[in-house]
């Protein structure tokens, strides 16, 4: 290991996980050649959150180091769909729709991104491969090594039902390192078994194993859950920035330290009031999608919502009853004496809104926790604060 | 169930050891059309030998009751080898060979199937499928499933590697079904575990499951381990004949009740001495695949030879002194004071005889015990009777 590529290996790690094995991205550095830093991506959920941000980001650190980023887009295992055949959560795609949601990630992905050192390409050029190549894969790995998973060990200890398909997967996602000759792969800490089994897949195809460095998971806004689209507590990079702004002021305080670290890259200032460090976190992370004029007119029109929190003897209470998750239709139906198609109509056409940003109309259900506290406002004029917890109401 | 469906099952189980699962095969019957019943063929061993003609000849029964026997020959998975990479007992061949295998195979089954009511096919025929469509078949099963199979199992619980292509095989094993309708799979009490995966597979694929008849294993000339060619304790169909009535006389007598059963279809009479129901044994059998002249001339000749073991002081004795597996150039080497290569020709060119018949040249090693009590020749004039397991030698 040269000293060079130490150095530029803790420069790059930062705010990394773990670098696996010990050493092997110092060598690889200490070649001196531009690494091929693979990332995978799966094209079901094709808008870009403040989760991929974290990966993303750090793969620009890369490029910026003068390094090559291999965006692999998974076409060909997303038309295969859910390889449980059990959830719902990974629905199977037809090929337009995917192309549609790669095209999205890409455009999206270039926020953050250098285009000029990202090559972009599909699983589906290499995948659909012959039936003696898959055997060839399939020979590289043992049953009890791919049990090894977490998920896949808790799930076998228990008598829950792995598909050989789901087994399948990680030796795909080896071979997708061989089909690039990866240097480097990222992931977030839960790819972390997929991305040193990848090495070994590597080995047995001949190439040099790639260098693994993981990323800590981004929490959602509820502070609690990964970041992710179907759980609908993510903050998009494409929506308004007054949404945006909104949400990321509802953040839990706990949430800072984290959130400064993986998105700002820099500790946040322990003597600063954390609504003061939400707000600088909200400003400077809408102002890098949005420009920074357009940050200050979200932050203007999340205070002057915000004076409804202020005047909390304006704001009638509701409580939420313990009910969880929360349906919007029937609570907003119930409240304020509407049918739940008529609810459900002003939610798509977005004349719902929580703290002042408007709701997305396709996430009808959201856990109670987040909106302890919160202004549902219904068109212009009918506001309601819920509480999610107490039994006390207006009086 | 009609009861001519009971009836005709009765008839065709007989010597059966399980028909599965239960009133499967007799509903099939039932249905007064003629059945598909399949049988899966490994390339890799061409010679067909009384192990296979078990199975073959309850194949026979099945045509002589009108029904249609679909032979696949396993030419796709014989290409990919060993799944395990582990062992050397199933090797990978190249395209000619296992065409020159499947062919002598054909040739031989036809000495007991009936070929105009036998359609043969090859797996490569919808093996090299496209990969969704081997996506869809590895959704079929789950890893606990296919871990319930016993050497699975087994080798599981004691940490040795299973790898994902051997898991494969069941699933690839039940696609096979699939893709020739199966109504009926035969084999080995071994392949209970495939084939009844394959009715799981078949019904997956919206076709009724299959009826299971597994065969009970005929043990080999050694009376202990599974009669197979890579052991060398096999009689093939197109043996010569004094070699494989030398073989079958030097049966155990144990093993006269299930050769009877499996091979003559009837039981052997207990009042009769058991070198009498061997010599029964040996010429009705080398009389079913050479004719009865051959037969005959087999018998006259092993009695020819035999007169060595009448007058045992005419031939000395040889104690192998506990080695095991015997390694017969080193020890017709050492003994007749001929190099080992020059032992090794003689081998090859069908000069070293065991009890009169010819010791097949590829196979250099055989276990002790199965030499016991035997008469080498080497040559024309040279004889030693070979000692397993006393230290006497002869004065």
């Amino acid at each position: 290991v040269t000293e060079s590529g130490s150095d530029e290996a803790r420069t790059l790690l930062g705010n990394a996980a773990e670098a696996l094995p010990e050493g092997a991205l110092e060598r690889k550095l200490g070649e001196g050649r531009a690494l091929r830093v693979k990332l995978g991506i799966d094209p079901t959920a094709p808008d870009i959150h403040l989760g991929h941000v974290v990966v993303l980001s750090k793969l620009r650190q890369f490029q910026d180091a003068g390094h090559l980023v291999v965006l692999i887009i998974g076409d060909y295992t997303a038309r295969v769909g859910d390889p449980s055949g059990l959830s719902q959560e990974r629905p199977q795609l037809d090929g337009d729709e995917i192309e549609r949601n790669a095209e999205t990630f890409k455009r999206q992905a270039f926020s953050v991104l250098d285009p000029e050192r990202t090559e972009v390409r599909r699983n589906g050029e290499w995948l659909d491969m012959a039936m003696e190549e898959l055997f060839r894969l399939a020979r590289t790995s043992t049953v009890a090594q791919l049990l090894e998973r977490d998920d896949f060990a808790k799930r076998h200890a228990e008598r829950r039902p792995i598909s050989i398909l789901e087994l399948l997967y990680p030796l795909l996602q080896g071979y997708d390192s061989v089909a690039v000759q990866a240097d480097v792969e990222l992931g977030g800490t839960d790819q972390k078994f997929n991305l040193l089994r990848a090495r070994e897949i590597q080995v047995a195809y001949g190439q040099a194993p790639q260098a693994v460095v993981t990323m800590p998971i981004l929490p959602g806004i509820d502070g609690v859950r990964r970041m992710s689209k179907s759980l609908g507590n993510y903050v998009a990079v494409t929506e308004p920035p007054e949404d945006a702004f909104g949400k990321l002021m509802r953040l839990p305080d706990a949430q800072m330290p984290l959130y400064y670290e993986l998105l700002l890259l820099r500790r946040p200032d322990p003597r600063r009031p954390a609504v003061e460090l939400k707000r600088a976190l909200a400003r400077e992370i809408v102002g890098r999608f949005h420009g920074e004029h357009a940050a200050l007119e979200a932050e203007g029109r999340f205070d002057r919502i915000h004076v409804e929190r202020e005047h909390p003897d304006e704001v009638p209470e509701l409580d939420l009853g313990g009910e969880d998750p929360v349906h919007l239709p029937a609570l907003i139906g119930a409240r304020f004496g509407l049918s739940r198609s008529e609810a459900r109509r002003l939610l798509a056409q977005g004349g719902v809104r929580l703290d002042g940003e408007a709701v997305d109309g396709e996430v009808l259900d959201l856990p109670a926790a987040s909106l302890d506290g919160a202004v549902l406002q219904v068109g212009k004029r009918r506001f309601v604060r819920l509480r999610g917890r107490s039994a006390t109401r207006p009086g």
